[in-house]
């Protein structure tokens, strides 16, 4: 066969601000392949990549390298991964068989060599979702959710919380988590068509964060025992003056800071201590172990029977991938943003 | 017996910012009370008062009572009150009988009838221990060490704790529980004198966080596992940013936020993320029935022993305890400040 092209989305440049689609990412159509002759020797394994996942969090990664934190950096000139869904081929890898749909951390490209898969786990052909959401709800997002949820949050029925970003992948789940074991949700997103969805879900107290005010909501529906945190900053800072005694914070994401250079102030710290409050930050990669199994046995099935639902923003090209790294930013996507290459 | 004077501290006006002895605090020298007649009738008790403990947090009570936190404000005109030792003269209460050494929550004056005794505690006679001990580091202070330590720090042999405002009787308990159990101890104080207390518990690196930067200490010495944190504010700031990951940061108080109108911010909030820490805030209270048996089973028996040291700043008279309790605000004390009216 021929060689074919191998579209990749690259990391160009350090963003100061927002990543800038072309600039500080690029799309790079000049690799070739040919799917035949591909040198596999050694354990290595050819796919083709199905789905792609673009989350929040990849803007900690285009950094520069001296910038110390919990990940590794991007690195100029290579292509950006994120969690994916591949199916193999070609292996001469034991662990993994042409056919095999295999979620973990891939490249952004429309074709894969790789040996050992980083997090990754072939799923079962005849789940009855489809493979984008392994990469949304029944993948790293739905974990955040759900581990978050067993490790920090231990609700209690009866009790109120406040899910921040409620309208995305992670949010969501924790809404439906919460309405599933009898607790009061409010939930806050900055559209009107995501605040639709998250009534969809059942939250008791909806609203638009850019239009009505966080503190105006909590006064008169709080106090809040279980704060989920996607935001940060000004956000974080109302809602940690109106928690009950003993809440628990969830730090799972802080946007209000990603794209900025210092991130807003906390000046109510202080409520940690009057409050008793427990705040902890949560990287879903750490409770792998833990909760992963629990995890598969229990979400994808209940997505597959309608029990816990999605919503999707979905591009078909990698060409239109940059945009929609820049929208998960701004929050102009809706639910899980997703780059679908191929549906099998 | 003819009536004899009863001196009370009272709480005058509520302080903008530090409390200023004879206006936000008045000394009351127009009580008498005659010893032999006081009535008891429906189980009250009679009481003289041995020592009082001056506390940091007393600061928080002197506030208008409009604002709410975690405790009662203290009441204008009316006594100020923290957990005191006091001696028992007469008694019509079965709980306690003439010449029992009560450990409780006492008003701030030379003479007590009280009936039920809040958080009180019948001491044993013969601890040889002063009683002034039991309002520090065998009271409140060293419970607040104890428990915080066994609720949140979860200590591993060879971690490293930062323990700030460590020369006071809550960090000093800290220091040398960390010590026993084969940590590194970073502990910083305001003084020289408390400087060398600290050397004498063997901590590891000692500091003037007056005159060296916490930031070139802990880049030095750190990162931090522990972080025991009475101070908030700036210094709090400055940790979050040299923590290890999964550290753990029990916030005990936040002196720096009590003598002003507002906090100074956290920026660093988004490190909980980063590095997975876990922040929590204690109230001694709020774990009296999970730690108090074990504390008294263990503490006060270690330090007649000399195996807890401690040290006091101590007045003999009333008229002398709204000076230190500013002093306590400014950090001009050393050790536990305490008030001894009488020995025995």
């Amino acid at each position: 066969m021929a060689p074919i092209r191998n579209t990749r989305v690259l990391f160009n440049s350090v963003p100061q601000g927002y990543p800038v689609p072309g600039e500080t990412t690029v799309v790079d159509h000049s690799q070739t392949l040919d799917l035949d002759a591909v040198d596999l020797a050694g354990g290595k394994v050819l796919a083709k990549t199905l789905s792609i996942s673009i989350d929040p969090y990849l803007r900690g990664k285009m950094r520069s390298p001296e910038k110390k934190t919990y990940n590794q950096p991007f690195e100029i000139g290579k292509p950006l991964y994120s969690h994916a869904v591949v199916k193999v081929l070609r292996s001469e890898n034991p662990k993994y068989k042409a056919g095999d749909y295999v979620y973990g951390v891939f490249d952004w490209a429309e074709y894969q060599v790789f040996s050992e898969g980083l997090d990754a786990r072939v799923l079962p052909p005849d789940s009855g979702i489809p493979w984008s959401v392994y990469v949304g709800v029944a993948g790293m997002p739905g974990k955040t959710a759900y581990y978050g949820w067993k490790e920090i949050a231990k609700a209690k029925k009866g009790e109120t919380i406040y899910v921040s970003t409620a309208a995305g992948p992670v949010g969501s789940v924790v809404v439906q988590l919460a309405k599933a074991e009898g607790l009061k949700v409010i939930a806050s997103a900055g559209q009107e068509s995501k605040l639709q969805f998250l009534r969809d879900l059942g939250a008791d107290v909806v609203f638009n964060y850019k239009t009505t005010s966080v503190e105006k909501v909590l006064e008169e529906h709080g106090p809040v025992d279980i704060f989920w945190d996607h935001v940060g900053g000004s956000t974080t800072n109302t809602v940690l003056a109106h928690m009950n005694t003993f809440g628990r914070v969830v730090v799972i994401g802080s946007i209000s800071s990603y794209n900025t250079p210092q991130a807003e102030p906390i000046a109510n710290f202080p409520h940690i201590l009057y409050k008793r409050l427990t705040v902890r930050g949560l990287i879903v990669t750490d409770h792998e172990k833990e909760y992963r199994d629990a995890f598969y046995a229990t979400i994808p099935g209940q997505i597959a029977r309608g029990e816990i639902k999605y919503t999707e923003t979905i591009v078909r090209s990698l060409d239109e991938a940059p945009q929609l790294l820049l929208d998960v930013q701004k929050g102009d996507n809706t639910g899980k943003a997703v780059v679908i290459l191929a549906d099998d």
